[in-house]
């Protein structure tokens, strides 16, 4: 936050940034949210010309801005399209500069990450976290992503490579009732993604997890699936919460069966015991405004 | 390293802790060794006591101990049993105290993690790593293990959960042509380690990669594993550095068969290319002492 001039506010702009919509907010670091607005996510023109009108509207005389995306977001501090979307199937967003409309507005420096990281970060710092130890934050929904924070003894920083993880593209083995669909991942066909996000679910068994009958096989597929990775994700990182969001997680009593899973496919060998580290998000309706306010936060 | 006194020196005790030898050396922080020994694992007692005693003939007035050991490790700092062997199939050696008796013996810190973390940020500091940016290290030998040093714009710290990783224990899908062999690990019997490492190739064909002839479909079955891990740990951690040691990885033809099974696996999803980013190890004979080298200063 170098540069920061004595007349900037110790407010924050936020920006849940989403492919079907933007939530926008404005809050302090104690969190409290003292306007939020909704808009649709139309071209990169519009949607980011929208977002900076509301914010003057409302005043905002920002210390800083904070954007949680939808990714991929190219997010190497060396690179000139540092902030930038470098492609995505959505159309009109392939290199959008997400950063500096909003730089250029407000004159204030912009934290910009996932909305995964976003939730990760703000789940460690004031959700399901606990103690400033490790984290990892799932979201099983109309797609998987993950984010990992390390725990304070180790930097407590997000886990970034070249770029944000894409925990949904790991390899997994396959059930053994569950051999016949590709999967309907575009570059991976059957990752974990690609046979369990939503769609996946859907072109399987033509309905949500929530829609079958407690008693339909897909609920015991799709918590093996998850289990696996779980045991993958321990592997890899051995976090001492695991927080599972996302829309098919809203099944009930998919979160025990994952659970049962998990411990299965780990067979004890990790540190982590699957049945008391996994978790439900802790935060509510705001975790998207959060995430992004956790990283300006992070950022200052 | 607080605490440190005017008399300590300015030379670093180094051991490198194998399950059938532990190989110790003193150095300078430039990585000057003039001295070197190495000694059976025995017991706890009779090795570490030999250990202490060959630094004491050599005058050592350490500034600081480093330890690169086998695993698993108990790593939490604040866990009563920091620094011993929580459990190991290695007789005499589940419960043992790694660090109290070279913290006794010279009154001075010790860093210890395992010795693939150990390799990990040693090739991150002088080897095979670039300008500070992530770095994952692999061995695969009679074991498969793996460190992962976050880049330094995100902390430049190793990877670190509840517990060092490990990343020889994540799931893989199985090769079509190797459906037969269950794999030896005693948890997870085909995870990536129980599939890939030494005893598993031994079980299946008898004799080493190294040993078998060029046309063996073993080293197009074992590149096909190795570059379907690679594609998980692209997921999970996008390196700008993969470096593949140990003794698996001396067969001829392998790393450039693993860099297009890991292209293909990946198909241009990651920002890392993996026929640009695998590479061998860049430090030689040393490795495993820079390994404990590396501990140290990080800690200081």
């Amino acid at each position: 936050m170098a540069g920061k001039s004595a007349e900037t506010g110790s407010e924050y702009g936020l920006i849940e940034a989403g492919g079907t919509k933007f939530v926008l907010g404005i809050a302090d670091a104690a969190r409290t949210i003292r306007a939020r607005h909704q808009i649709p996510t139309t071209t990169p023109e519009e949607t980011l010309g929208t977002a900076v009108a509301w914010f003057r509207e409302q005043g905002l005389n920002p210390a800083a801005i904070g954007i949680a995306s939808f990714g991929p977001l190219d997010l190497d501090p060396a690179s000139p399209t540092w902030g930038h979307i470098p492609r995505t199937p959505k159309p009109h967003w392939t290199g959008a500069d997400l950063v500096t409309p909003f730089a250029q507005a407000f004159a204030c420096p912009v934290a910009i990450d996932t909305d995964v990281n976003g939730a990760a970060l703000s789940e460690y710092r004031w959700g399901a976290g606990v103690d400033d130890k490790s984290l990892l934050y799932l979201t099983i929904g109309t797609g998987i992503g993950g984010g990992f924070v390390n725990g304070k003894h180790a930097g407590g920083h997000l886990l970034h490579g070249l770029s944000h993880p894409e925990m949904g593209h790991i390899r997994v083995a396959r059930h053994p009732q569950d051999h016949n669909y590709p999967g309907f991942c575009p570059f991976h066909g059957d990752c974990l993604e690609g046979l369990v996000a939503g769609p996946a679910i859907k072109a399987r068994w033509n309905a949500s997890l929530s829609d079958l009958p407690a008693v339909h096989p897909a609920h015991g597929i799709i918590a093996w699936y998850i289990g696996q990775a779980i045991c993958t994700f321990q592997a890899m990182l051995e976090p001492a919460r695991i927080v599972l969001g996302g829309g098919v997680m809203h099944a009930p009593g998919l979160i025990e069966m994952v659970r049962d899973s998990a411990a299965e496919w780990g067979a004890g060998y990790f540190v982590g015991d699957p049945r008391a580290i996994i978790v439900p998000p802790g935060l509510g309706d705001n975790a998207g405004l959060l995430g992004a306010l956790a990283l300006v936060l992070e950022e200052g």
